[in-house]
């Protein structure tokens, strides 16, 4: 078959700083999933986006030309409307757990079409697979129909939606073209506009945790979103959240479901319940039901009903015990004083290593392994008292992990204050 | 095998403008040639040197890390000195061929391992080819003996000289990764050094019908290029040359034979003259010798002597009658003046489109394809007068070259001068 383009030609485009016509981007993505533009041709191409951008309109006609070339999903036909959330990646961010739920329990649905966790940050379905029997692969069918009966459903993103993003992450990851916020922006966004959701809240993460290290490089991630979701008609909201340090006390699966079943008891660590009722509200707010309280559905048990319903409906047992590990270790504070600083990185790199996440897409997890925090930023603590304990079924994991959180707790003198940005940064719309 | 490396931390290291290591310039070009480095990551890195450059000791470390994929020739048993010309292409630059026998007619060995054309750029072995009975393909052996018996020798490179380099460049060629002047030196360097010379002159283009359309970045390439062979100790020199208009009267494989027989019997155009001359020169005086004149070489007979030798010991025929095309084709002047300009780009694609180049590297070549020339930048001419004369064997190929005519002749009126940059622009020591 002859092409209409040339893949050198567009390559060189974007290499001269150019702007791709509507024309090229099209057909580049195109032929880039049917085969006819290669790999290496695709990856110089990625990294000419990294080094020289993409305007507004590029980023956006490559956002659609993604869509394009896999299934879109419909959710009109759904009784209630919806609302999505997606978060670009932390440590210890188990909000979707409570989150999904909670804003079901208020009247609006949530679609949450999730990943699995890579490198230092976990991924949703790992979290829920800690739930014995609990199973991530649902039919299109199947999800509709518990929108429809249970209001919230936490499951894999079917292979149809945007295939051309899953075959360029998968590239960019291998070739170094990972943080180009032109290609971050379009990557979530084509998944989210093809799913179809209604109303969408970005939890752009900030911080030594976060893929963003930088606020201003957060703010752009999270401009290029909301413009993006504005052009495809669905209502996009964005929050930057603090990843200076972990969310809650515990990093890895099972951990952070049992923190998640305590939030939704009415408990839980706060920082957790406030971003849970924070992004809820922007939930709510964005699919037109700004006049229910989510707060109120936490306290008086209802959300905690969906949960159990959307575990059960999911084949999994939400009375079951869930998977505690072999083996764990303390770390200890080497003196009195103020924990001011706990980095978020360290902890999950730590996680990541005690067998919570995982190198390859292709490794297995260990629901049971990570991370549990006894002192955040803020905390008075003295020497000898534990700050964290690591857990894995794998103790010859223990000295990597060890070594990841070398210099990860900071303790300075009583009467210290931690230097933290808000919990909630900023909002953008 | 484990890697001491991370291909992706290599990327990063210059996706961030960073300077590569040592090491990690060694292990990328040597796990690339292996495949243990894939496609899709070289091509990610040649992007993000093409775009954030890389410093002296980074394309001298890169040159010797190709050097050291393959074998390297030793020219150290022969009688007399060596000396190599390599030229960065361009439109008729058929100088090799008077060049060669000329310097060997001198007293110093011409080791010339030549290519094939790719583009509206011809290369050297098309054009040998050309002569009935010729072959490129010469053992190490063959070489030695011909460069010892004859003095001169073009043949095709071993497979063996920098195989890193031979899989790159296929890369960079796909992938809008060729214009890097850093990939370019050292992609040229690592072959000549490998080859073993003991001294080099470099024919560094410029102008439409060049790879380097701009004096900067031709002077950069050229320096580039004079201090990798000083680190690798071959005595190296540039020469800069306008390559605003082709060279000579002809451009296609069987004209330029023609023509330079010409040059060897004492005519031929005045700037083929030139530049062979003065290319000869600087390599004489490169491997010791400035006390020959080569002017006289080429007057009294004695480079057309090791002409017919050199062609005769690679089964060529210096009698047999070249090639003729099968149809010709004239274009006229259009008015009465002066010829100001008449581009060696559009002139050299007119050439491959009629069958003198390929498209791709397995495609053959017409021996009698090409383009004639009648009137130069300076002749006057009268309106109906012949100014280009087409060659092929194929007259389907005549429309699509005309149209890469459009524009290629500029007349003025009488009186008027071309605007042409000198034949030898300057030379870099």
């Amino acid at each position: 078959m002859s092409e209409p383009f040339d893949a050198v030609d567009v390559i060189r485009t974007k290499r001269d700083r150019g702007v791709l016509s509507d024309e090229q981007v099209d057909w580049v993505v195109d032929a880039y999933t049917r085969g006819a533009v290669a790999d290496e041709q695709m990856s110089a191409l990625a990294m000419a986006i990294l080094l020289n951008g993409m305007q507004r309109a590029e980023i956006a006609r490559w956002t659609q030309a993604m869509i394009a070339t896999g299934e879109r999903l419909d959710f009109g036909r759904l009784s209630r409307p919806t609302a999505d959330k997606h978060s670009t990646g932390g440590v210890g961010d188990k909000i979707t757990l409570p989150l999904a739920p909670l804003v079901a329990a208020c009247g609006v649905a949530v679609p949450q079409l999730s990943g699995r966790g890579l490198g230092h940050t976990g991924g949703t379905l790992d979290k829920m697979e800690a739930i014995p029997g609990w199973r991530a692969d649902l039919s299109n069918e199947q999800m509709m129909r518990q929108l429809e009966d249970v209001g919230a459903v936490v499951c894999a993103a079917g292979a149809g939606l945007a295939p051309a993003d899953k075959k360029l992450y998968a590239l960019r990851d291998v070739t170094g073209t990972v943080e180009s916020i032109p290609l971050i922006a379009s990557s979530i966004m084509s998944k989210k506009i093809a799913e179809g959701t209604g109303a969408l809240v970005l939890d752009v993460k900030v911080g030594s945790g976060a893929f963003m290290k930088d606020l201003d490089d957060a703010r752009e991630l999270a401009e290029s979103m909301v413009a993006l979701g504005k052009d495809a008609g669905v209502t996009t909201v964005a929050v930057l959240t603090n990843m200076q340090t972990p969310l809650g006390l515990t990093a890895g699966n099972a951990l952070e479901v049992r923190e998640s079943v305590e939030v939704l008891a009415g408990g839980g660590p706060g920082d957790v319940v406030e971003l849970t009722v924070t992004l809820a509200r922007e939930m709510l707010a964005a699919a037109g039901r700004d006049d229910v309280d989510p707060a109120d559905a936490l306290k008086d048990g209802r959300a905690m009903d969906v949960w159990r319903q959307m575990v059960r409906a999911q084949g999994g047992d939400p009375d079951a015990e869930l998977p505690t590990a072999k083996e764990t270790h303390q770390v200890l504070a080497q003196g009195d004083g103020v924990v001011t600083q706990l980095d978020a990185l360290k902890v999950g790199v730590a996680a990541w290593r005690l067998g919570a996440g995982r190198a390859r897409k292709e490794d297995p997890v260990q629901a049971a392994a990570g991370v549990e925090i006894h002192a955040k930023p803020g905390s008075e603590i003295r020497s000898g008292e534990p700050v964290l304990t690591l857990h894995t079924d794998t103790p010859e994991r223990f000295g990597r992990a060890l070594e990841a959180l070398d210099g990860a707790v900071t303790i300075m003198p009583a009467g210290s204050r931690p230097d933290l940005l808000p919990l909630v940064i900023d909002k953008v719309r």
